[in-house]
């Protein structure tokens, strides 16, 4: 999938809602532990309530990682049911991965290969041996670390270069140097969307994941205004305030209420950009 | 394990070397691939015939992770037979994660209580929050990116600060504070073996875990003569250059034949510093 094709499903589908499938063993409703794969039960029943208004998923891999190869098992029947009910959607694999060479090359491998992911996040430390293996995939993206929205990050990220710009600002300019706007996005914390304004003169036309509405307290509206561009150019994170905002049976009824709304909240700011 | 205890395996063992258990699918000898499980049966050969030499193995996730959830059953069964065949031993998962909060000690879990590593490695750029999970796990240890290997290291590492350091010596300093020396060891790429002589300046008592001895050309007379501290202070990787070393039916004993050469390395190099 290109920007344009991404753009195209924002605009079909009137949201940049990004749902992410942060699924929590120990958060799930207790009914579904019964079955046999409640980690896939509980994201199957989320995807077929919420798919018609998000354009993307992000299952973080921690949560699946931490339960072995059976919650593997469980990430890759997830994608696979996601690609099975809509066609219309970008799915990420909120991964953080960072390495370099041949190991770069099998990571790239894994969630474009063996999984069916449109983008991964990774970390730019290792700078561009880590990101180059992914460009060779032609349609897949590469979301680059920029400004997270932790309280830490400010122990490197805000570091003052010698020319006078933070790290994470080296980061974007480098990083845009690497590939097209097809090919690199960035992923910047809501939780500081006055700095959006300075990554927009920065990365004007990439897309930017923002993590960090909802739960960790990342305002919407000051998101949108100051980080859309002439393609939205956002696809905005909610996790644990969609799939967890009922954890009885409701939780798929619950959770569709929750998407909605943020999707009509995304649907006056597309409007009002002129971008519908 | 603490500091102590893995100088104590270093001395009785007369090695400081890491193997890296980088097992490629593609790569291992064509009458494994047979077998039920090739990769598990191409690791336990090379852990029977090095482990008398070994100070630890370092599987890295990548590739096991490449092959879904059957690569996560051999990576546990890798785990689980280093740990029958001896208890002199560090084992690392080569991971290179960085995420934060709730996500960061779920990626804890996994591999210091789903899987029974000693320590993993990961990556900075999102500051304190992505170790600090980890640090509550006691005798576990954190393996931060520092100085790594790889051409493109440059893009990031060796930004000047405002301060006149570079980052990834402004990574040393900070990091040092968020742990003992019982807990934080930091990656140093070994192609840049006198940098050793800065990074000694800033972390004097650290473990070093140096990648890049071997096929990645890193000279161990070097990383001995500039890293090693009176705990020894370094564990040396070599991963192809004894694993792939022979690629026919031998290849366990050709591995062997190439650790016992770096041991005995080893082991005048720990006798010069007197540490024997």
């Amino acid at each position: 999938m290109n920007r344009e094709q991404l753009f195209k499903i924002i605009q079909k589908k009137k949201t940049f809602l990004c749902i992410g499938l942060d699924t929590d063993i120990k958060k799930i409703p207790k009914h579904l532990l019964t079955t046999d794969d409640p980690i896939f039960e509980f994201n199957k029943q989320i995807v077929d309530a919420t798919h018609e208004v998000a354009a993307a998923y992000k299952p973080n891999l921690a949560f699946y990682e931490s339960l072995g190869s059976k919650g593997w098992d469980s990430l890759e029947k997830t994608v696979n049911h996601i690609r099975s009910v809509t066609s219309d959607i970008f799915i990420i694999a909120d991964a953080k991965r960072g390495d370099i060479g041949n190991t770069s090359a099998l990571y790239a491998r894994t969630f474009f290969e063996t999984y069916d992911f449109d983008g991964v996040t990774l970390a730019p430390y290792m700078g561009f041996d880590t990101v180059s293996p992914f460009l060779d995939y032609n349609g897949r993206w590469s979301i680059i670390l920029a400004l997270t929205s932790n309280n830490s990050a400010s122990d490197f990220q805000y570091i003052k270069c010698s020319e006078g710009e933070h790290l994470f600002e080296n980061v974007l300019k480098t990083a845009q140097k690497w590939g097209t706007t097809d090919q690199i996005m960035f992923v910047v914390g809501a939780t500081k969307a006055e700095a959006l304004q300075e990554i927009r003169k920065v990365a004007p036309d990439n897309f930017l994941l923002v993590p960090g509405v909802g739960a960790q307290g990342g305002s919407l509206e000051e998101v949108a205004q100051y980080g859309m561009n002439d393609h939205c150019g956002l696809l905005v994170n909610s996790s644990r305030g969609i799939i967890f905002a009922s954890t009885e049976k409701d939780f798929a009824s619950v959770a569709k209420e929750k998407a909605v709304e943020l999707q009509q909240q995304m649907e006056v700011y597309l409007k009002k950009f002129n971008l519908l």
